[in-house]
């Protein structure tokens, strides 16, 4: 169990979210988030940087988003579920854009990790959206 | 003119964006994202802390979402414009949903400054997001 | 291996620093990060919030600390060695902070998972503030 | 007034900190990161992007490092006096290792900008760090 699910069992509250697909987008966030900036960062290590400025510029939009989505899922109580669920849709959108133009640069290591890493990501955001709010109760269902 | 304005103004391809209203929105971003860190913790020294925990959660979140969104708004190339409109429509809520609580806390000095902060955010954030994408070129439009 | 090991190992430029115990700071900053945010979450749910004030202030200063140190660890090349281990050292402090008052909560189950998230983090920054900086080369050393 | 001096006057214990130079340096930081975010993001738009690589990965660190200094400011109480100043001290370093850079590139007039907020923030730091802590009471010495 990540230290993500272990956090989100031990509140205090009892969760009416499904707690383990909270926990896997809140991993998938935070890994994305790690590898889009170590993405940009070897981008601008390598001799063709100039063929790769949206890749890097993608990235660090996409670690941006996904550290902070990964902040808002993990506070059970809060903004509630409509900033949540927007927060997840510019999530999604940043993983897709980001993984489309890694994709394009196959042959270099560190774009296929990520682009690994950002369709994980896009993948778990939209099964959380896709999951209906609970009918009542306390988490994401609008507190 | 705003720091952030001179910035923009600077980059060396020329905004197909309105400047004024990314830079106000930059601004207004930031400012939010101050506002909603120091009332959080101005809510957390008050003696009446356990009624205010939602103002809180709901500041906490908003300082995150306003602080990415002003760097999504920054990198004039980047993730594209639909990733960044996302960005911006999570902002306006983040920022309507912290001023919804604080507005009940009239008699707080620090959540009345935060509802403002945030009011003006949120409207910064509509203006840019109600902005037609320009018909070609550089900027938010979809690069 | 995590992703921050495979990333660090896909970069183009061989690492002089130890891949193994940069990427290990890495995760557990993340880690601490995670559980910082959710252990403030978790307090604020708490019935005696009036009580865990101060840890939530730590727990809140912690995880912007720790993301923000993983985020430079994980930049092989950037602002140099000095300010990674300035910034190492501020997130050393950060850690044994909210763990200490975190510790002082042994009762709740999320003040001790976060505690546990501190203190390796924290050991890991000392490890890699105890390693002494490579002769020459790219990395850490002071590019 | 800026915002953040209004918002630290309107929190309700009273500050023993010296309000206007913690609210100079908070605006010092939030401008800093804003102009470093966009510094990194105009060097990676110039036809000379391969020459600049230096200049935006620390631009990038900076941002960084001053925006969570502007949050740890802002928070009153926390982790106190120890983490504060150590952020502070990461926080001038990072500013003075990107200004260096940026003052290499006078006649781009983003690099020019940013080198003048990261100076006047690596001033606004280490003018916060060499103020005494207050013989006693509330605020940054060490809560």
């Amino acid at each position: 169990m990540s230290r993500a699910a272990t956090m989100l069992r031990s509140h205090p509250r009892p969760a009416s979210v499904p707690v383990d697909a909270v926990a896997a987008c809140i991993d998938a966030c935070l890994d994305a988030a790690q590898a889009c900036t170590a993405c940009a960062d070897a981008c601008l290590a390598e001799p063709q940087v100039a063929a790769l400025v949206e890749c890097v510029q993608r990235a660090l939009d996409c670690a941006d988003v996904a550290e902070v989505s990964a902040r808002l899922l993990t506070r059970q109580v809060g903004a509630g579920l409509a900033v949540v669920r927007k927060q997840l849709e510019a999530c999604a959108a940043a993983c897709d854009a980001c993984a489309d133009v890694c994709e394009r640069h196959g042959h270099l290591a560190h774009c296929r990790e990520c682009a690994d890493a950002c369709r994980t990501c896009e993948e778990a955001c939209l099964r959380v959206l896709q999951d209906p709010p609970p009918p009542r109760g306390y988490g994401l269902d609008g507190m």
